[in-house]
């Protein structure tokens, strides 16, 4: 009997752990003794091992891309409706790898886990890794599966950098590109929101230097603003007046400071259930990772060089009511693609979802990732 | 001998607290005992007394809006480049008050001030007051001062709410409205990032319920981290990447979560600085103030039917970077106005500052008030 494994929603799947029992070497000069990642894999690896796709994921995104891990589950993978049978990253043709970076805190070893020179959680010694490093780890990754070349990387937002940094360190490694809501590095003001993300952390007086797990407690206070903030800088103004508009939870003011309108209830509790489950180093670093990130940097800021030996194809997509990683963050990116005369296939899709449009069903969008990811030979 | 007393920036100017000893009842239905509200004047009253100028300020403005307190101030007023002789709110033809606003932190009744009941600072006892409260409490300034119409009510932002309810509220008291980087009502996304700023104050733990003086603090953290979002807000994200782009302070990363970019180090100054001398809980009720304006609402959300009895001609002015007020929230004010066929002069200024461009020395601008303001007849 042959078990054909169908990717759906209700798909239970097992991520597995996966060891790396050697020093690794960070961008910041710091040695992780060892490390883990932990992955879920979807579809099947074919014989040549030309059909496997590599997801990377946002801030606070993890390995969990597609189905369920139990029946009971709410909410199914982060990017399912991307990736499964017949859907646009189509399981049944494509091997899907899903993995949380290092410094996660979905299973990867990260600022939660155990630091085998003290054996008690890392916290605020958790080095400060960079999209470089998480390449470089993926890289062992790809290794580890015996897979020479990715059909495709991709990913949004820091997803997208992280495809975007894989074209650069590992040319021969990948064959396309997939780069949606992202930024070749961020602007002033996006590394300005994310400071002050990290100093409602770093101020929470439950942070304890970060090293709050020894005190048993967590900076909520400071990872809920921060989730908050976030969270208006996702939307776009157009989609949250639409949703909420001035729309009272009660049928007048209240006069205090307690909920007044429909949206402070909305971000409150999307602040609430965040703290509840995301922790905060992870967060800091995350952040970090977003502000460093500037493969131009090394070549003099051109951008058209850092590209020169790149040899993946790109698809590279924006949204209009996106003013996080606006429509202009990804002409750069596209401009010098074009500049160093690469295959770039560019779509700038209308939506009032802002920069979460990536992770939304929206037609035009998904319609133009499956047309691109069929024409990818396996 | 004739004192002609004329006001540069470096005119020393005394503040005066005018007492109001009578109960004040408040739009939410509370009644305050009595309040002081402390101004400042320049220029000189005229005969008929047709020559008076009532200044709002925003958020976190005062009464000092020109000249200095002491030889040794550093800064002038908050809108001395405005206000001044032969400034384009001219003092040597306009009598101009400036006004702490009832709740505020600089002189006027607020939360900081003595609670006659009981004889300790209102801190959260402190009712949540509006726009029309101010303005309520503006034209009893006014029946003070003998003033029976305003030659114009002027303000930028929140000053600019103000303006607009004095010509709904007290249609034959004001003859010019000056409504800048305003907007006829906060949009959902105003409303979010309000209520952030006082979720990072509420929670804390140094707020006290906001009665944090009795415990001889005050909630630091969460103003600073309020105003260092609101900073963003209020600057273009393009100018704010003309003046620090991605510049670091020092020239390498740190790999930790100290100071890397100049733009962070501006930032948790503001920070600092705002946390250092504004009151929590004016901070508080002020954004309020700001969410609550709505005077359409009245009116079926019709803000032409709110502006039928409005007799005062308006200039209104939009700034093509102020992301927080957009150009777009000026263009609601000016059609209502047109549809209405009220007067409206309106100019859309090109700037890179932000929201703050209405502060700022911006020649075009500053030409179209002074402009406006000489057609006016005293």
């Amino acid at each position: 009997m042959i078990l054909i494994m169908t990717v759906t929603s209700q798909t239970i799947v097992v991520p597995q752990t996966i060891a790396f029992d050697a020093p690794f070497s960070l961008q910041n000069g710091q040695t992780l003794p060892r490390f883990d990642l932990i992955v879920e894999t979807y579809g099947t690896l074919n014989e040549n091992k030309s059909n496997a796709i590599l997801i990377c994921h946002a801030l606070s995104g993890t390995h969990h891309v597609a189905g369920r891990h139990h029946v009971s589950d709410k909410h199914a993978g982060w990017w399912d409706n991307m990736v499964g049978a017949g859907k646009p990253i189509d399981t049944n043709r494509f091997f899907v790898v899903g993995v949380n970076n290092l410094g996660g805190c979905a299973g990867s070893t990260g600022p939660l886990s155990l630091n085998p020179e003290t054996n008690e959680p890392y916290g605020a010694d958790f080095p400060v890794v960079t999209v470089r490093d998480w390449v470089k780890s993926q890289a062992m990754l790809a290794d580890y599966f015996g897979i020479e070349t990715w059909a495709a990387v991709v990913g949004g937002s820091l997803g997208g950098m992280q495809a975007l940094q894989w074209t650069i360190d590992f040319p021969q490694r990948v064959r396309h590109a997939l780069v949606i809501a992202s930024s070749p590095r961020l602007s002033t003001q996006n590394i300005a929101f994310n400071d002050v993300a990290r100093q409602a952390i770093i101020t929470d007086p439950d942070f304890h230097n970060g090293n709050y797990a020894r005190f048993n407690t967590k900076p909520r206070r400071g990872l809920r603003i921060a989730r908050m903030m976030g969270h208006i800088t996702y939307l776009a103004e157009h989609g949250l007046g639409k949703k909420f508009g001035r729309q009272l939870k009660q049928n007048q003011y209240q006069y205090n400071y307690d909920v007044d309108f429909e949206v402070e209830s909305y971000l409150r509790y999307q602040g609430d259930k965040f703290a509840d489950h995301f922790d905060a180093n992870t967060y800091l670093l995350m952040t970090k990772a977003l502000d460093y990130f500037d493969p131009a940097a090394e070549f003099g800021n051109d951008l058209q060089a850092a590209l020169k030996n790149v040899q993946a194809k790109f698809f590279v997509a924006s949204f209009s009511s996106d003013w996080r990683f606006a429509p202009s963050r990804s002409h750069e990116l596209v401009k010098a693609l074009i500049g160093m005369r690469k295959s770039v296939q560019y779509i700038e899709v209308e939506s009032h979802h802002g920069h979460d449009a990536f992770l939304m069903e929206d037609a035009p969008y998904i319609n133009a990732v499956r047309a691109y990811m069929k024409n990818i030979v396996v």
